[in-house]
């Protein structure tokens, strides 16, 4: 048969033309839970800061499946035994790699679901998949969690270089318009080689790597910790845990989509397993459950749901403030009062709960490079394999193994907090 | 004052950095209608096949109005006279030309309201907004309408040389991947001039006009009239004719978001004038009541709306054929009767509407260049200006003024219709 | 062996990463034939109009055997039989088509060697490596020059839709920065297959051939017959013409590179055939050989050449006139006088010869598709292979079938031509 | 007058449109001395590694010209005082900045003129074009060599974030193919801003920052500093070390064009002043000469300048080996022994001389970023200015401050040393 008729081309703003084997790898793309994923924003709020940032999570799971394609191409190329079963379950495994994922996943998993992480629900999710085609997942599945005896397989999907964060900085960089995010991916796949089952980088890939671990602190630090994506991830956790109040007080809002209303009149916890049924009408919600009903709360009768999904709305997001360490008990207290003071002005009853949703202390936390859970190795032609930051000619390697740790507060800009 | 604090910059995958004068332009973009347009995609349903096509109208009214301000001021430089309230006005209006845009708009506009464009809906918003800013929006409104003596300003909205096809060709062209829809943005910019009144090319623009005019045509032909565009257009409204019929009979689907619900339950016509409530609840809807609903009907109790609405979300997409003509009715009737059998055996009940959901006609229309309504005028630095079909040095640009009218049929795939 | 091993990795601005396969064409690669085309610039004299256009014929010869390989890769995977000899040849064919051109090759190529042009020297080169490679190109030979049974292969090399022009019209289009002239490479050799022995498009490239074609004229326009770069050349033939009445006057230059004299010292004729000498001596030169003799021809005693070669070197060029039609003779008579009148008034003698350096009578010609001589065919699944023009869906494609002819004159700026 | 006829517009690869305001800076661009740029590589023998490092000193000039008129352009809306004079001047200043640069620069020029380097020959051919144009370049001057009031004028010429780096940071990257080289030029343009008469960076800019320095650091390991450029640069280095011995023995080659020849029969020294003999011989050399001397070298009668020349003609270049520290004189002693040897077996007479040409014991040192002599400052809007290394939130920038130097030894490939 011609080989050109078992891919199905798609073309992609990031990498050109992505050529998606048909049987398994196309039925799982056509599948309506990778699908859904067309109806989740990658980067969840950041579309309120940078215009571009449209982009789903479909678009980076086709990305990155192109790149696993590439990738596993070059290291056949270069000697590595890969089946074709094991090659079609790696791109398997990336392609789902995020179907757990929920709307705004990073800001409301911790609403819909207690002690609940995207990574559960993918796995779940894997799982009524693997049932579905009758067993055709196992691979992938052992792949994904790590368990498969091919240790590489599994760090081409995650680890501190894989594929699906290759994928997502040059995606994200490009959509942002913040070209200082910008990789060489080219140079990274050709230069990932397997040595003792793990993946290393040749020597000549030293200075890709050197710029993608930058590249990466830098889109941390200008795009996903941006000030005001974290204020505007603060205001729609508030609107959800107003909800939430509103549910558990048998008072809910006038209108919640189906899928919504179902996690949100229950108290459900990852603890007592994800159930079909939750899995069910987990795959039901997207961010149009989330953006439709916060449209409809704005017009609700509880004024703060009101107040605040209209902020939501208008983009009247708060102020976020660095400070120059974790606030202490008595700051905090300060802070408190004037916000209690000034929510009384605008005719919110002040209380814990309302303050909450006003005044919110956060820190964020990166790690440019991890040194020690999950190193990075550089091989050259005739040497064994060394660290990263050993092998890298310059002190400041090193030095970006140390967290960045910054305290914030966010409030209403209306509030002019004495910090 | 220092002029940079009087700009606020956004940052956009394809004009790179973009600034927005504060006051009223600003006020404008930050407006809830203006916002509105990030929940509705520019391309509607493209993103079905080019799935990189989910950029939102805003970003195409922010990219507009950044090349507005460029042209703008290549003009000036030029000694065009623009004061700086035409200069405010000429922006605002390119920034509000798209707000009447419904959600799925070239789909479903004439399902909401009859004879009913958005053009209508632009103008309708454009004047609550004057009311909402005491008058500023005035001169806009004029420009907007082409009611504007200096006749240059409302070609640069709209015409067939104007900022508003500019920025989409561009933007579409690299948000598919279809790099055949390239065209010379900066040339086009630096050669535009103002003669008599109106907006002509210099002499040294003429090539970047060819190329434009060829890559509008070819993003008509490879893009918006793509086969599977269609067919999904087609199913679309598919969807909406059958809720529209439910809701007519009195028995409407059990989910309906309110805002759709309300042009739903009603068969209003713009005949009747475009009242205060119809534009309030117009602005109240976006692509999330579009999907949060079509995501309900799929658990339906109508079986036809609920296969429909699955065919939809699962992009399980009817296949589309061009006819060498226009199907005679012969020709109609026994598809007609084939679609008829099909759908029998399907448990569908098969009447003249629900063929009509499952077989349609269409045809679609293209004009690379319209040489006597609206021609595009060529100059010389000593002439007069010339049209460009006859500036041009080569016949095929007249050739291009001849419409492209291809006839076709969708249906679905599992009818093997005989063609 | 690590098939990684068996390339050599070369970075291109163009296409990126470049694999050349060790062995043969590596040796090609490297050999000094092949070097010699970094000191020839692609464009010739365009980087005085273009100043990017500063890349040489190595750049464009490396590129296009980047494209060669991913073609051959495609054409294999849609179950064309390429046996590994011919993958090779054809490598070899098309890194090689264009040793033959000198310096400036287009401008000078009479002026070194009578009815000469670049592919007999192509031709006498490749056979010369040919024994120098014991036989090894005897097959890519046979691709070059069209007598290989599998003709599609030939036409690769050369024909109306080849790598040479995909490689040439992309590469020229960025580093001229004329935007109307980038094309769909990646579309286009996806949509190649073969058929009947010959190489055609399939259905959904017609687009992409249609932009190919369009983008080819426009570059012709805007830079390959840039008015500034047909002054251009007219100098430089200039220049080297009154060099060789020196010579035949046996009062040559006082400078000349070696390799140069030997051409212009003789009066060869490439009817008596390219002897090992002449070869030999071909190699030796480069664009190098013409810059520096043109910078000390600049303080010759000659005044006609020294004021040649400073209105080159200091980019003092003529003025280019488009005519409404061929001159006819009495205003070519009419010119003539006017130049004969100013050049006495420069102090330069006024003859035949020297108002033939001044005043330049020339005529353009292009023809965007050729559909007489060397169709392209486009094939539908089904279907038999169409012609181009005809397959297309709109007249403007035959209309491009029309050359366009344009005649023009070049004269000094300071000569005000009553034209 | 129409400001858009005061501009000449140039089309460049990598910014893409270029207005040169017509009078006195397109007067100098149109200046031989600047044409002349067009001549000499900005890479050097860069190409001999990445083929696309074609482009000129010229194509930099021009494009930091550009980048020059936008940054002043973004001062002055930040109300920073430049008179039309201080504008123009800049714009002189960064035009000229390099047109004091030889045939392969850094590689040569010392070979040429001892006790040289390229910015004495800038001042003093910038000192003669202001005589050439009557004193108008007194200000430029000024500005160039640091003398201007205005500080901060000069920094943005040369400084440690200067237009010159910006530029060519960009364009090498591009031309390489190199993308860790990629910088976000509009943020670090939009965010520079003058405090206390010095060049600072808003706040805001602090990331783009650190990615330029970042961006510097791994074009030097991956490009400038890159092994086989620094052995072509060593081969180059060693041919122009055999001419001039030579030329000292009285026995130069045959061949050599003036221009060379005026500096190798002469043993110049910039201590006794740059006269304007040297300077008007010097504008006349570029890369063609010493190409066009080194292809005659090729069949000299000297064997070791025929067998240095083959090898640069051929790129057959020696292997660069890092050395784990400097090499002791015991090492030294050793491989020079090794060489000896290998070189009588050439038939090559071996001696310190002849041995120093094919061995050749070099170090590189790389500055990533420079705190204590040239320090960047960062600004917030209320605060002082803070040193970047201070401001910044990471520890690697002080790391970045150490130099990393690097030892290494190139040697012919057809020798295997020891080491």
């Amino acid at each position: 048969m011609d080989k050109s008729t078992r891919y199905k081309i798609f073309s992609d703003p990031v990498h050109g033309f992505i050529s998606v084997p048909k049987g398994l790898i196309l039925q799982l793309l056509d599948h309506p839970y990778v699908q859904r994923l067309r109806r989740i924003r990658q980067l969840g709020l950041g579309y309120m800061v940078f215009p571009g940032a449209e982009h789903s999570r479909f678009s980076h799971a086709l990305g990155a499946l192109g790149l696993m394609d590439r990738v596993l191409q070059n290291l056949k190329e270069k000697n590595t035994t890969i089946s074709a079963a094991e090659y079609e379950a790696t791109l398997a495994a990336i392609l789902l790699h995020d179907i757990g994922h929920g709307p705004f996943s990073h800001t409301l998993e911790h609403n819909l679901i207690r002690d609940f992480n995207h990574e559960m629900m993918t796995k779940a999710l894997m799982e009524r998949l693997n049932v579905h085609f009758d067993g055709k997942l196992e691979r992938a599945i052992s792949i994904f969690t790590h368990n498969y005896p091919k240790k590489f397989l599994s760090q081409l999907v995650s680890s501190q270089l894989d594929i699906d964060r290759i994928d997502y900085l040059k995606r994200d960089s490009i959509m942002t318009g913040v070209s200082e995010g910008g990789i060489g991916i080219d140079r990274l796949l050709k230069t990932m080689r397997v040595f003792n089952n793990t993946i290393v980088l040749q020597k000549k890939g030293i200075y890709a790597l050197e710029n993608y671990i930058m590249a990466r602190r830098l889109m941390y630090m200008q795009v996903y910790l941006h000030k005001t994506v974290l204020s505007a991830d603060q205001l729609l956790r508030a609107i959800f845990s107003r909800v939430r109040t509103m549910f558990n007080d048998k008072k809910p809002p006038d209108f919640c989509t189906p899928a919504l209303r179902f996690f949100l009149e229950q108290n459900l916890s990852a603890a007592n397993g994800l159930t079909p049924e939750i899995t069910e009408q987990y795959v039901r919600l997207d961010d149009a459950d989330v953006i439709t009903s916060i449209k409809n709360w704005r017009y609700d009768k509880d004024p703060v749901l009101c107040d605040l999904s209209r902020r939501f709305l208008d983009r009247d997001l708060g102020r976020t403030t660095y400070l120059p360490a974790e606030p202490d008990p008595q700051l905090q207290a300060k802070l408190k009062k004037e916000t209690s003071r000034w929510l009384e002005k605008q005719g919110i009853p002040a209380n814990e709960e309302t303050i909450s949703y006003f005044l919110h202390f956060g820190s964020s936390y990166t790690e440019a490079y991890k040194y020690q859970k999950d190193s990075i190795f550089i091989v050259d032609e005739r040497k064994q394999p060394v660290e990263f930051s050993v092998a890298a000619d310059a002190k400041h390697i090193l030095a970006l193994t140390e967290p960045v740790v910054k305290h914030y507060v966010v409030h209403p800009k209306e509030l002019n907090l004495r910090l």
